[in-house]
């Protein structure tokens, strides 16, 4: 009889393994963790989302048992309604109130239905194909996230999900370390823990902190008004401002679509709950004094077209910020926001509001698990096989550190990227064959896997710019019908060097017999290697060259 | 008679005033404090260097006394070659001997020569016109960093320079606060000061930390090969690496061209001591075991094109990253390059090399003061009048904060921009007119002051990608010749919608009347307009449309 083997495999859009999407394959069943994207880096210009390539569960549609999801955010379930669409079978998708919650109105927007979703507690237990699969709760930044225990013929897997301990939650949800001892006691096959703070020292502070300090800004600012920036999905931080606002006696209004529909779905599935007569309308604030307005706001990472950095602008805000205004970032800057942040802050200053951010202030705490969190997962599960993901590579090779320093082997643990398929059996565990996981780009509505040439090309034109020469020559002839039409977009060229460029291209042409030259392509080859060595010599300048060639 | 009036002005690239480039002007004399350069953000595609806009000081040639340099780093001494060409008259350039060497060796690549460098040391004062500057050494991270205290008719104004407080530094030169004391005493009528650690409770630590921190990894590593990613202008970080290879009987190469000339330069005049036979060429690296050797490396930054970004890539470096390196990254990522750098770490972990960086160990400090050493700075001095300058606004802000706190009110204070002058009596200080100061772009070799339009072309291709449309008619009759000719880069169209765009294009120039048409501005207009929508509606994309009409 064959061995007993179980695969693991790795999907997603860019860098950090175990986020986006993970599948666990045995004989005729998969089961799938998660379906997230990523936000493109600036190396990316253009491209909106980034999200997994699911061919390979494409070509095994017949496998699949369910999609279960550990939690709400984006990277883990916003790929979820083009994964349907590629799809084109039903299928099973778990997860908590809160995380259904906010993939039904994703969904919704997409205008797929092959889907049926079933909502479960922690601790429920699901049945998919030869796995059963667990939700247990642990703490993070948005409500209803759970690690998942799933049982397999091979063993129990654990993957913790995104998840800290919060000892001191707002929402009084314990992560429930009781069940993970238990597995852990019978005997964990294989864990997979998220990385993301494994460069950080000792515990990550309670959310209850935050409140702490919001109450002394409170205090502090009895006569300003209020603007506070967070993450819209982070439900347990909105309570907490809400609360604090009905305990100073201000109204709250909500500022950027993702809050409202936040706000929305939370207070109707009894996430969040909202005092009556709190909330009021963003254009009903002029009707209230400063010191009786909170307005919580999108937009801490500093994006584009956020509400925050719109008021930090003149760009058309419903709200103006003076010298009463205070505004409180709850957040941190996420790496690669850090110059859109602090130019929003600057701007802030210069209208003559207060801020208090993140480098002077504890008003923001991670939601993940630093060192000694993982240490305690790894000491109650004492898994056999480990598999760090969630993380760059770095933080995956930290975790394994760590995880040596709990005890465990180089044999027991394997490092792995995306497109890397593990297979494990009761006693190995070993990397088995790539399998296809490249990202999709999705710019506006469309999918575009063609895009990596048109990043490359757009990145081109942002360092160098463009030129365009535009010829005319007679097709019967091969004369030059007008002088070359040259067109600089992104590169300044002088009247005398358009007049260079112009007649370098003329040379060239003359240089050809076009009548008897049946493809242009040579021509324009030429041209282009013409033109750059010329700026080259002027300029250092290497813009890319169109040359156009109308044969008539 | 007239009041005494100082006044002072701040050039500079982009974002942070005082620390480009300021002036102080009295009657008919001008003294100008550094002439350095901003490295472009990623906003500015294309862009290599912003330079301050000196067209206020050129027109106003016959008043400059002279320009006195704070210490080497680019951004306070890089625009000086720009400066002298656009100012074509010779000037005076005061600097200490480090500060000079380094600015020598750019001046030379540009090839112009009216100046005059003077060397000066710590407590040196120079006339010029009715000003005294003297120069008072501070800690900072590169050697020959001083202070300046200008006495003028008005009063004694001190610009601290980019400076901290090491009280044990690597090369034994201590920052003068004794000179600076008895200035304070006497009565300082206005303080410049820096403003980078503001927010960084507390002291910056000792330099010679790093070396501790260094000597500990070197015992940890005594197999292994170890290479050291550092800034090319630390001198005393250069020192310590140097001198603890010797110890451990290691053999030091220089990797990166910046590095080669630093050393050069500084062990030429004596601010770096090299021990005989430590420094081999990089090429003979493979003559010695990984044991006895040291690499020390540029890009500790992840610049794309450094030697460390090289090594962690396989384009073509001269050493090939394996299991047996250690690399030891001796630097801090600057604001933005997060992402670049640790790029780079996971590249060098991909390799299977360790890497140590200032996430997880003490392997840099910064070379700014943090507030309590701004505090002293504050406390001895005792300013009547204060500018804090060398930081982005928050960074003015929280500065002038803590000024208050040391007893300074806000009439004391001027929080000022680039383009911004200050007046300054023996009573007084305001703001004064407004003058010219916009950022400079330099492309290549090229000063482009219609480098704005470029930029912005430049995001927008890299934003939406290009399409060209292109067309020929006959002059006489107005008909189209051949079908359009559409041309998509950075942008994908399939065939479909190839067809539909020339349809729809066919169908606008058919709308007009191109006999009569003598401009063809509105016919381009509208095709723009009719593409546009199309575009926008399938796929939301909006990429530059250039519709090129040829008439025949």
């Amino acid at each position: 009889m064959k061995n007993k083997v179980l695969k693991v495999g790795f999907l997603g859009g860019v860098g950090e393994i175990g986020k986006n999407m993970t599948f666990v394959e045995y004989a005729n069943d998969i089961i799938i963790i998660d379906c997230g994207l990523t936000f493109p880096s600036q190396e990316m210009p253009g491209v909106d989302l980034v999200i997994p390539d699911v061919s390979y569960l494409v070509s095994n549609k017949q496998k699949i048992r369910g999609l279960f999801l550990t939690h709400g955010h984006e990277d883990h379930i916003g790929a979820v309604p083009y994964f349907l669409r590629d799809l084109g079978v039903p299928i099973n998708v778990y997860g908590t109130k809160m995380t259904l919650a906010l993939l039904e109105t994703r969904i919704k927007e997409f205008g797929v239905s092959n889907y049926r979703l079933n909502q479960v507690k922690p601790r429920d237990e699901i049945n998919a194909g030869v796995f059963r699969v667990e939700f247990i709760n642990v703490n993070h930044s948005i409500s209803g996230s759970c690690a998942l225990s799933i049982t397999t013929p091979v063993g129990v897997i654990v993957h913790s999900g995104d998840f800290k301990i919060d000892l001191t939650p707002i929402n009084d949800r314990l992560m429930d370390i009781t069940r993970l001892s238990e597995i852990g006691k019978r005997g964990c096959l294989l864990l997979m823990c998220e990385s993301t703070n494994v460069e950080r020292a000792g515990y990550t502070m309670s959310e209850s902190v935050v409140g702490t300090t919001l109450e002394r800004l409170f205090s502090e600012n009895l006569k300003r008004r209020l603007i506070i920036a967070t993450f819209s999905s982070n439900v347990q931080r909105l309570q907490q401002i809400i609360n604090i606002s009905a305990k100073f006696r201000r109204k709250v209004a909500l500022l950027g679509r993702s809050l409202v529909k936040v706000v929305d779905v939370a207070a109707k599935i009894g996430e969040l709950s909202v005092p009556k007569n709190v909330l009021i309308d963003v254009d009903k604030i002029k009707n209230y004094p400063d010191k009786e307005i909170v307005v919580i706001s999108t937009g801490s990472q500093g994006e584009p077209m956020s509400a925050l950095t719109r008021m930090a602008g003149d760009d058309n805000s419903q709200i103006s910020i003076g010298e009463n205004d205070t505004i409180i970032i709850s957040a941190s800057p996420i790496p690669g926001n850090e110059r859109s942040i602090y130019q929003v802050i600057n701007n802030l200053y210069k209208k003559g509001a207060e801020v208090v951010y993140d480098s002077i202030e504890k008003i923001h705490v991670s939601g993940h698990a630093c060192q000694e969190e993982l240490k305690i997962l790894h000491s109650i599960l004492k898994p056999k096989f480990f598999i760090p993901v969630h993380g760059e590579y770095r933080h995956l090779k930290k975790h394994a550190k760590l995880a040596a320093e709990m005890g465990l082997k180089d044999h027991q643990m394997i490092i792995a990227e995306i497109g890397d398929t593990v297979l494990v059996t009761p006693k190995t565990i070993k990397k088995g064959d790539r399998i296809p996981a490249g990202s999709r780009f999705v710019d506006g509505y469309n999918i575009d896997d063609s895009t990596s040439a048109t990043v490359r090309d757009r990145r081109r034109l942002a360092e160098e710019g463009l030129i365009v020469v535009l010829l005319t020559v007679s097709a019967e002839s091969g004369e030059i019908l007008q002088r070359p039409d040259v067109i600089a977009r992104g590169v300044t060229l002088g009247d005398e060097q358009m007049e260079d460029v112009k007649e370098i291209i003329e040379k060239v042409v003359c240089s050809f017999d076009l009548k008897s030259q049946g493809d242009l392509g040579e021509v324009k080859k030429k041209i282009r290697s013409s033109v750059r060595n010329y700026l080259n010599k002027r300029s250092k300048n290497n813009p890319m060259i169109l040359p156009l060639i109308t044969e008539l």
